[in-house]
């Protein structure tokens, strides 16, 4: 067995052949350990070659045959290795020092490894009983892997242990910090593959150090596995010079560990030395940290000096090994371990070639199971070498965080209400009201809800949350923060700007049992669509698997939206979010559009109350009229859609015309043009629906919020006309509504279609057609018998937009008595 | 004035304010030439406190007062002062060295920097001659900034010399390496907002530098500017060590210079000289590289050595200046310069605040406008330091692309048809097929053209182009690569395993005139769903500004599609993105879907050929059916839509049923639901219909693609049951076909409906009742008349389906007879 020795700027090759080169020195495992953890890890990669290839014979004690190959042979092998020599040595020191670590994988595809850990430490035959600790459990085991009616070749709900699938790739690192915050004892050994460190949300979330406490959170220890390519490309990380390397990760703040090599008993050595030098750094920061809490603790409004708490360099590890290590090295001439050929099933064709299933038999036999797994049950002294009981890191509590969850105790949000004593007769910013309340939602789960957001918090009127809970800020403070700065080490709002590291903390948040908030501009949470179809998809699944608990929901509120973008410009008009979000199983979507202020409070407790849904609200941050008191929002918001007597003249008669809205600046103009129609035709027979929950629009059968369609009549009707303003794009309501009695007829939608430059808001309406007048007109052209006078009207109500318009583009604003229109028409109530 | 002096560890204050402190010492301004960069930046700040506050009285010529402001203020000063002195101080280069160079504004709302020195340069008086070069047009100038009709506060496509305008952050640097590629002449000056830095896409885009080669493409000078804060936080950038800062960007393979401070004189001078020395690097480094390239240039098949061409470590720059540098210190004791106060408007009650008022006054006055604008116009000498005719940065026609860009040289795409003696009676991968074509399109245009993608161009079958362009690599070299690497340093293929980095290369190589594809798998391409979103509005904005020229077309080729993904599970079954694309603007959208090889040669060609859209196209990359010989292939996709007679029984008379299908999956599952229907009643009269172009489905009201109503009921008729299989999320097509005659009652879309895991291809399909046992039944279930024989037929079907999905569960894959399944049914033709 061959020295670590230490990397020096004269060994530069970037090769992973070779006899172990670390930072850390040390050989802290006896000659019998050693030998124990080559077992292991011999153990470990031979049940990741049965998951490959073995329908049959599990432990080899035939021949290899064709025929006990899997017809279709699937999975990865190229990363299972590096994966295997992280997760075994860190169990020893979960064993020696008691510590409480989940494990979150990565690299794409590499399933295989934590699948035989967690079969190894016993938790999953525990789970999944057919997949017993004998030899028809291992069949079993090998063959439901990729297989129909099986289990994936990712990291899915169905693995013990896990919090993050990984599909899609780039955060491993954000869903870590996301479980460690506010569980102060809890270690997320968190192996990121060197491919997934391209993608960007990977590339900031490293920075996620600057926004951790020592003091209150927990701690991640990623293990850069520089495995050297990816499908079939070099890795940009593995072939630049190990100095750019290591000043990369230092720059990034971080402490790095080299640990390169391909020898194995030097490599083991060298692992376990360097992951127990992490192990007792992080202990270190953390005790100084909480040490130094002990003295007097200052004050949440006291300026933090710039030593309190430090930011430590947490200790992270570079782990380089060949992909595919211990596999063949080359193939009729072709490199197999250590090129990209190594990546998924590394030999394909041993049903159709011989020779090549003899190779891959004698290199399945060098693993030596019969050995190992006597009676396909691993033997005994290897399997001492897993943690016990919850400590067993696929048996994590944490990792099923619906089991620890607590209910978020929330304040009653009927004492936030704003006082609407004339619908429509006061304006307030909802959102700035609703503040109070999370305030002290905040205030009141000190230790299990957090608000996530990039940069926007302030700027979205929620900074009343700042009494009870600054932003989390772990970098430099200058004399500028004191006045209105709103940072502290210990806050509980998390602000980077950075789309991804706000949703991977908030997921990682979630999934390991609390609860929290993203608030964003409308325009910019398209940038996070495709994470949350990926967690909606990992929510959806656990559904379906049975020993997970169901977590908190994920709550998306999205304000500074589209009609308020006028002044922004083209570029952050973008409602779209919701054609992405309505797509998703409807076990787990929820889409609310408040109207008002006290409609606002309602959802965002009933949101807060739930579990196991992606709930996305949108409401605007501005002011606007309130219409409801908090009786009426939560009648309404409970019913989800409703007709507003107060704005209709239909008298629980069939009306001439029905005018829906949903979403607050969509209502505001919808009953502005029923204000104008009523003043041109008092007589009309007007009925005002409007829609707080998106899915109330589709039918039952296809989500359990939908109406039936005795309830879609009794509402809108089937043979009147409808004017529907909606927020977003129009065609979302047409996709929820197209089999709606008559709705192909009557349903006429306006929303935003792309049309927009710099404008008034106003302006930006007329554009789309949704702003009053147009859809007064709308609806005169729809509404029959209206006689002569409907051309008069029509008139009238172009030219009253005209002098609108012209008032905007002299001035710049929309006319004083169009902002400030107030509802004065005594409507009776 | 003080002396720069050498920036040293013990010198670590963080602090923008003081002498400046810079790595590169000199001082190369004489004192006549520092006066004059002092009133150039004096000019210039004017610009950008009149942009946002002023409507009259431009040059400050009678006392301030409040009917001289805008009524709305709007507008960002924070970032100007920053990136104002990157820029002014590079026009002295430009004139020393006569560079070709752009420049790209990070900053989110960075505009009024831009557009100050587009005005100072008279190319935007040029352009926009009512803002005009004297009091009036300055008036003009001012009045339309953010303000309706007017311009918007980004680098929006109205302003000139602009490529990104950059309301969502994140995408300055990789607009900026795609905008060199393959321009070996062309500087980009890249100012980088360290808010912006946070971002994912940025925080991995700095790694572009190991995919541009110093023989072939020119250079991106980034500026990275630390300007303190976000909108209400400090950046992590700003508050981090210098060392770490520097060690961040070594690490990234860079050679920061680091400019800090904001005392003028000697941060002028510090500017000046560090700027120089950038360019004399840039300018080294190409000359080596291409100094070599005059030797034996290795073939491109040879292996290259290490050294060859050595990756340079290009310089950058570091730029701390205080945020809205030069605004007043404080306000009412509130911090303004220095602090996120001056983000955004710095002053914002001026109109209501009169001693605010009056420190407006003084500070745009400490500007000197009547000095410097006497009578309106830039005085002579200062002019004089800009640039000449193109060589201005608003000026260059390289930021017009539209301008340079050359129709690609496309070869005959007929030449690659896939022989098809029989319909359906063939199995090729399309995209195989087509990969010859792209290769020769590639080869063609070898200066031109290049394929970008993470990592999956060989996965997706498309490696036939490294035949003619390998993939660019300008890291290390193993010997590993010499057999399968397809690696060079001058190759063609743009890999990284970051779709944003990906799509922000093509953008900035489009947006310059050249020609580009982006080949990505189909359920990760959501990861960039914003931006593509944005990069719709720009060149939908693009058609209204009459100067700019069309660019070519954004093409994404989408594969390994949701029905073949069957096996990777739940995570990788996400065809989602066309709903996103299909909310932008028809003018610049267009999908399509092409149901076999050579459909896929003729849509291919058609995208090459076109400009100004993001054409997305959806083929699967397996093997499969043929159908249309090459001449019914250019007819079927230049209709859009057809009806196919060959496997359809109605013989031009109203069908029993018409079996729709777009997707070449769909389409394979619904034509042998035909054969199913068929079988159990010979006579059933059925139409077979396909849909290449998904807009034909919309009205042609919304989209130039669409169907007239008379023409859907042509293929469809108005009122037969339609079984549509989609490719996509079913109720996409309910969107574009709502109003459609008789869609409402007749138009059954069957899609993917978000129901997946580890399955076979025909189990993913029975679960989104896609497959063709579930369609034949959807269309027996529709069809009059079938009487008895249709239950039986029904169970019959049914348990075929059973059969086949058992087969799936026992062996892992479906049976060979379905997946083999071949067109024999002798259809007259």
């Amino acid at each position: 067995m061959a020295e670590s020795t230490r990397n020096d700027s004269s060994n530069e090759s970037l090769s992973p052949f070779g006899v172990a080169r670390a930072t850390i020195q040390g050989k802290p495992l006896s000659q019998q350990e050693l030998d124990r953890y080559n077992d292991f890890f011999k153990a470990s990669l031979y049940l990741c070659l049965g998951m490959i290839y073995l329908r049959a014979n599990p432990l080899l004690r035939e021949p290899l045959v064709k025929d006990h190959l899997k017809l279709r042979l699937l999975g990865h092998f190229g990363s299972t290795p590096g994966q295997t020599l992280a997760y075994m040595h860190f169990n020893r020191l979960i064993k020696k020092y008691d510590l409480n670590a989940i494990y979150i994988s990565g690299p794409g595809h590499g399933a295989p490894a934590v699948l035989a850990q967690s079969y190894l430490e016993g938790v999953y035959s525990d789970i999944y009983p057919d997949c017993s600790q004998d030899t028809e459990g291992l069949r079993r085991f090998f063959k439901q892997f990729s297989f129909p009616g099986g289990i994936g070749s990712h990291a899915t709900p169905e693995t013990p242990g896990s919090i993050h699938e990984g599909g899609e790739l780039g955060y491993a690192i954000s869903h870590a910090f996301g479980a460690v915050f506010d569980q102060p004892d809890l270690i997320a050994l968190t192996v990121v593959g060197d491919g997934e460190a391209e993608t960007g949300p990977m590339a900031t979330s490293w920075h996620s150090n600057k926004f951790l406490n020592p003091k209150v959170d927990g701690a991640v220890l990623p293990v850069l596995h520089l495995n050297g390519y990816k499908i079939n490309n070099p890795t940009v990380l593995a072939r630049i010079s190990r100095k750019e390397l290591e000043d990369l990760f230092n720059g990034y703040g971080w402490a790095p560990h080299f640990v390169e090599g391909d020898d194995l008993d030097s490599m083991q050595q060298a692992m376990a030395a360097t992951l127990e030098h992490c192990v007792i750094e992080i202990r270190r920061f953390q005790k100084e940290a909480r040490h130094a809490s002990s003295s007097p603790r200052p004050s949440s409004s006291s300026y933090p000096s710039p030593s309190f708490p430090a930011r430590p360099r947490w200790p992270m590890i570079i782990l380089r090994t060949p992909k595919g290590w211990t596999a063949p090295r080359k193939i009729d001439g072709n490199y197999l371990e250590g090129f990209w050929r190594a990546h998924q099933v590394p030999i394909t064709d041993v049903a159709t070639n011989s020779e090549h299933l003899a190779i891959l038999e004698k290199w399945m036999r060098s693993y030596e199971p019969q050995r190992l797994f006597p009676d396909g049950h691993l033997v005994p002294e290897l399997r001492d070498m897993c943690p016990k009981g919850n400590r067993r890191m696929s048996a994590n509590p944490v990792a099923n965080g619906g089991i620890i969850r607590q209910h978020l105790r929330l304040p009653d949000f009927r004492e936030y209400a704003i006082p609407v004593e004339r619908s429509a007769g006061v304006r307030v910013s909802s959102m700035l009201n609703m503040a109070g309340y999370l305030r002290d939602v905040m205030g009141t789960n000190p230790h299990t809800f957090r608000l996530f957001g990039p940069d926007e918090t302030q700027s979205n009127k929620l900074d009343k949350v700042y009494e009870v809970g600054k932003k989390v800020w772990m970098g430099e403070y200058f004399e500028e923060d004191k006045n209105g700065g709103n940072l502290s080490p210990e806050g509980r709002v998390m602000e980077i700007l950075s789309e991804h590291t706000c949703e991977g903390w908030l997921e990682g948040y979630v999934l390991t049992g609390r609860h929290g908030l993203f608030n964003s501009y409308e325009p910019f949470i398209p940038i996070v669509s495709s994470m949350v179809n990926q967690h909606c998809k990992w929510i959806e699944k656990c559904l379906e698997v049975e020993w997970r608990h169901r977590v908190c929901s994920l709550n998306i509120l999205l304000t500074a939206v589209v009609w308020r973008q006028d002044h922004n410009g083209f570029t952050h008009q973008d409602p779209g979010f919701l054609d992405v979000v309505v797509n998703k199983s409807p076990e787990v979507v929820r889409v609310y559009l408040p109207p008002d202020g006290n409609c606002l409070l309602s959802v965002m407790h009933h949101c807060f109350a739930s579990s196991n849904y992606v709930n996305v609200i949108v409401a605007d941050k501005q002011e606007h009229l309130q219409y409801l008191t908090m009786e009426e929002a939560i009648e309404h918001c409970t019913k989800g859609i409703g007709i507003w007597p107060q704005f209709s003249t239909d008298a629980g008669a069939d009306p001439d015309v029905v005018m829906a809205s949903c979403g607050d600046v969509s209502t505001h103009e919808s009953i502005a043009a029923i204000d104008l129609l009523l003043r041109h035709f008092p007589e009309l027979r007007i009925r005002c629906v409007n829609v707080v929950d998106l899915f109330k629009l589709i039918s039952h059968i296809d989500h359990p919020h939908g109406l039936t369609d005795r309830e879609w009549c009794a509402a809108f009707t089937s043979n009147r006309p409808i004017i529907f303003n909606f927020h977003s794009y129009p065609w979302l309501v047409h996709r929820l509504t197209y089999r709606r009695p008559g709705a192909s007829q009557n349903l006429h939608v306006r929303g935003y279609k792309e049309k927009g430059n710099i404008d008034t808001p106003l302006e930006l309406a007329i554009r789309n057609q949704t702003d009053r007048f147009s859809l007064a007109i709308d609806a005169l052209d729809r509404i029959p018998h209206l006689g002569n006078s409907r051309a008069a009207a029509r008139e009238s109500l172009r030219n009253e937009q005209i002098r609108a318009r012209n008032v905007a583009f002299e001035t710049g604003q929309d006319p004083h008595s169009l902002t400030e229109w107030m509802w004065d028409r005594g409507f009776k109530k």
